[in-house]
């Protein structure tokens, strides 16, 4: 059994204390990095402002975010493991009822993360959290740049030729 | 000032005793019908399932449906008021967070009903309730029957052409 030279704890005990009983941790090629998911850590405000300010999102005031994320159905997030500061590396949210539908949001990895199969592992795991409640039905809009990642992923582009409208509060 | 000749309130009282202080009037062409718009008047179930089968979509669960509508942001309904029983004639519900994003589900109108612009009044009305909470967007996914309605109401149609994805459970 790994124990955790520091905190003198098992490491698969360390792992669920930081991140919950929910965790996975994902494998990327670099031995010497431990990257963990969860939906039960809560997400650091600051933090989440600085992942969205590294993959070039436009900031939103702080109180705005939290209600948004107290109002969401699943919150879950990538870190990077560190026994003593895990650093957030990836977010993605849903919203819906829990039942019938779930939408996905907000869906990042940090650019230096990248490319190692870590933007699949967390929608995997979003899916996952989402069966656990037994939602029927997962939807999101796709920006052109991702298109082929999701349909690459199952998702099932524009079936039965919808197509998705906003409305922009004036 | 009308006054009901059964209930011997004012009319208008009676209608925010029925549908709530948000409550709003559908101008119709026939002056015998009166039809309503509420948010807060609670929607009963059995009458939602004989909607769902007028307009021709397939049943659920009713203790699913009663979950999906517990965990909806906001649930609209569309009465053809009665002062003894009220009859439900139109619906459409929003999951979301209520601040950044809100998503519009499940919109109905019965066809006895249809073709008066009360799917337009609708709309308007999800969006009035979704502006008063401050809702920064508001999204949905038209069917392509529909995607001419939404479009003439001022909906953006695929927005920096995004496209819409959907996984389903297995």
């Amino acid at each position: 059994m790994a124990f955790n030279r520091l905190l003198r704890v098992p490491e698969a005990e360390l792992l669920t204390l930081l991140y919950g009983e929910q965790h996975r941790c994902c494998t990327v090629p670099q031995p010497e990095l431990q990257l963990v998911l969860s939906s039960e850590r809560e997400i650091d405000l600051i933090e989440l402002e600085q992942l969205c300010d590294a993959v070039g999102w436009s900031r939103r005031p702080l109180r705005r975010v939290r209600k948004a994320l107290e109002h969401s159905l699943l919150r879950v997030g990538l870190w990077r493991h560190d026994p003593r500061v895990p650093k957030l590396v990836g977010f993605a949210r849903c919203t819906g009822d829990g039942v019938v539908e779930a939408t996905v949001w907000d869906v990042a990895v940090h650019p230096h993360y990248q490319g190692a199969g870590l933007g699949k592992a967390l929608m995997r795991y979003v899916l996952e959290r989402l069966q656990a409640m037994e939602v029927e039905r997962v939807s999101l809009f796709a920006d052109p740049g991702v298109v082929e990642f999701y349909a690459a992923q199952g998702w099932d582009l524009e079936p039965l030729d919808r197509r998705c409208a906003f409305w922009y509060a004036p």
